[in-house]
C-alpha cells in the first residue's frame, strides 16, 4: 500500500485569510520569527498496489479536477513513504511516551 | 528566507468526514485505484534568517497550540526548499505555458 500525498495552496496572489489569522495570533501567544504564513490543505491517497507513472498522472487529474481550484489554488503530486501519523508516531515512541 | 512546512492530518482513529466525501467522489468522476482519503492541513511558514534546530523546536510549539489540535490531530514539521506555487509554476515553465 503506498501513499500518495496532494498538496493544495492558494496561489501567492490570493488573500488567504486563514493564514493571516494565524500569523496574526502568533505574537500573542509569544511566537516570533516567522513573517508569513500560508494555509493549504493536505490529501493522503492510499493507493492499491504499485505506484507507476500511469498511477501518478491519474492522481494529477484528480488533483486538478476534484481537489484543487486551479483558477486560485496550486497543487502538487509526490510519493511519501510514511504518513504525517506513522512520523508523530515514531517521535512519541523516541520520546518513550 | 526558509520555508518550514506543517502538515496537520486527523489521527487514524478519527473520522474524517472530508476525506469521505471526497472519496465517494472519485468513482462518479471516473477515477478508480484510490482505496482512502485522508485529508488535512499544510502549513507553509516563511522564517526570517536561517532555519536552525531552535527554530524547528519553536514551529513544533507552534504546531501544538495553534496549528494543530493534539487530541484529534497529528503533526509533522519540517523545511522544504520549494513552496507548493514555486514547484507548480516550475511544472507549467516546462510545458511550455
Amino acid at each position: 500500500m503506498a501513499t500518495v500525498v496532494v498538496d493544495v495552496m492558494p496561489k501567492p496572489e490570493i488573500l488567504d485569510p486563514q493564514g493571516k489569522a494565524v500569523l496574526g495570533a502568533l505574537p500573542r501567544l509569544g511566537f516570533s520569527g516567522v513573517t508569513d504564513i500560508r494555509q493549504g490543505k493536505r490529501f493522503e491517497l492510499t493507493v492499491d498496489g504499485e505506484v507507476t507513472d500511469e498511477v501518478l498522472e491519474e492522481v494529477r487529474r484528480m488533483a486538478e479536477t476534484l481537489l484543487s481550484n486551479p483558477v486560485i489554488e496550486d497543487f502538487e503530486v509526490h510519493v511519501e513513504q510514511h504518513t504525517v501519523a506513522q512520523v508523530a508516531g515514531q517521535v512519541l515512541a523516541e520520546q518513550g511516551r
